[in-house]
C-alpha cells in the first residue's frame, strides 16, 4: 500500500525543493500546503502544536489527520525526510561506510553550507538588502567567504568523481543541490566551480528530475 | 573481525565526544589522535590533505594507513561517524520512521543547536569574551535566543519522554546529550529546562556511559 506524503511547504525554499526533488526521482506522488514564511505562518499555534514545534517548513507529513487527529505522522528536518522517502531505494547505498559517507555530506550541507549559500540567497533575494538589520548586515562578509569555502570543498571532492557518493546520485547530491544551483541569487558567482558547473548538468540529466519552482 | 578505529579529534569538543560516547556504549575499542584546534592544526597542509578537505574535526578513521596511504578511510561530521559505528546496533531503531525521526533530531542537533549552544560555549569558555572579534561579540544575543530556542523544542518533546525517540536511548540522545550537557559553561541556565535535567541523568545511567573529558 502507498502511504499518502503530504508536503507542507514554502516554495521559494531549497529545503522544500530537496523533498520534491527525492519524490520527483521515486516517482512518488506528493501533495504540498503552502505557507508563507515571511508572514509567518509557520510560527501560528496551530502549526507549533500540529506539525513542527520548531516553527520551520519543510515538513513531510505521512498520512491523513482524522478527526481525533490520528492516523498522520511529521518529520522536520528536509534530510531526514528525504531519508524517510527513499528508504530502502537506489538513493540510498547499502554499503556501510558509503550510507555513513552520504549522510556525512548532508550533515555538511546542513552545517557549512546551508547557514552561508542558502541565508545569503534569503537576505539578498526575498529579505533585500535595503531591509537587513545591521547584525544580518555585519554578517553578510563572514557568510560569503564560509559559503566560498563550502563550495571550495564540493568542487575539490568533484574534480574527480560524478557524483558525491561516487558514480551515482544518491540523497547527498539532491541535499546539496538544491542550494548550490540557485547559489548565484545569494551573490556567488559559479564560474569559478568549473566541477560544480558539471556535477549540477549531470543531476539535472537525471531521469524524473523536476526543475525548482 | 572487528575493524581498527581510529578518532581524530579535539577532547575540549562535543562533536568529538559524541563518537566516544557511541564507542563507549557499544563496547567498540577507539584509539584517538588529538589536535589542538586553538592552533591551527586541523588546518595543516597534511591534514586538509589526508584527513579532511573541510579542515574540521572529528574524523573517525576506519583502518590504518598503508606505506602508500592505502587502507584506510576517513569519515568527517560527529553525527556521521557515529552512525557509521552504531548501524546495525540497538543504538539505531530499525523501523522506518523512527530511524528517520531520529536522523531528524541529528540535523536539528546540526542546525539549530549546535551553532549556538556549542559556539557560545566555544566563545566563552576557550577563546574567552575579552579576546572575542567585534562580529562575534554582535552575535552573542541571537545565538542566547536560538540556542534557548533549541533547548526549548528539547524541554518540550522530552516532557512526555524518556528519550528523544521515546522509550529507548538512540544517536539523537547521543547527539544532543554532547553540547546539552554542558550548556552551563555557555552560560545556558538548564534549570529552566527540568525535562532535559531527567534525561541528562538517564543518558548518564546508560550501560557503558563515559563522562567527557
Amino acid at each position: 500500500m502507498t502511504e499518502h506524503y503530504i508536503l507542507h511547504e514554502d516554495p521559494r525554499s531549497g529545503n522544500c525543493y530537496k523533498i520534491k526533488l527525492t519524490a520527483a526521482l521515486l516517482g512518488l506522488p506528493l501533495e504540498t500546503r503552502q505557507y508563507d514564511i515571511m508572514k509567518g505562518e509557520t510560527r501560528t499555534p496551530e502549526f507549533l502544536e500540529q506539525v513542527n514545534s520548531n516553527g520551520r517548513i519543510p515538513v513531510l507529513q505521512i498520512g491523513q489527520v482524522g478527526s481525533g487527529g490520528e492516523g498522520a505522522r511529521f518529520l522536520p528536518e528536509s534530510n531526514a525526510a528525504c531519508w524517510y522517502l527513499a528508504s530502502g531505494s537506489h538513493l540510498i547505498p547499502e554499503d556501510r561506510f558509503a550510507q555513513a559517507d552520504m549522510l556525512r555530506w548532508m550533515f555538511f550541507e546542513q552545517y557549512n553550507h546551508e547557514p552561508n549559500v542558502a541565508t545569503l540567497r534569503f537576505w539578498l533575494r526575498f529579505v533585500g538588502q535595503a531591509n537587513l538589520s545591521d547584525e544580518q548586515r555585519a554578517q553578510i562578509m563572514a557568510k560569503r567567504m564560509a559559503g566560498c569555502a563550502a563550495l571550495e570543498v564540493m568542487e575539490k571532492h568533484l574534480h574527480s568523481r560524478a557524483f558525491m557518493g561516487g558514480d551515482r546520485l544518491t540523497l547527498a547530491d539532491i541535499a546539496l543541490f538544491a542550494y548550490t544551483h540557485v547559489a548565484e541569487e545569494g551573490g556567488f558567482g559559479l564560474d569559478d566551480y568549473p566541477a560544480i558547473l558539471r556535477w549540477i548538468g549531470r543531476v539535472q540529466d537525471a531521469p524524473g528530475f523536476v526543475a525548482m519552482d
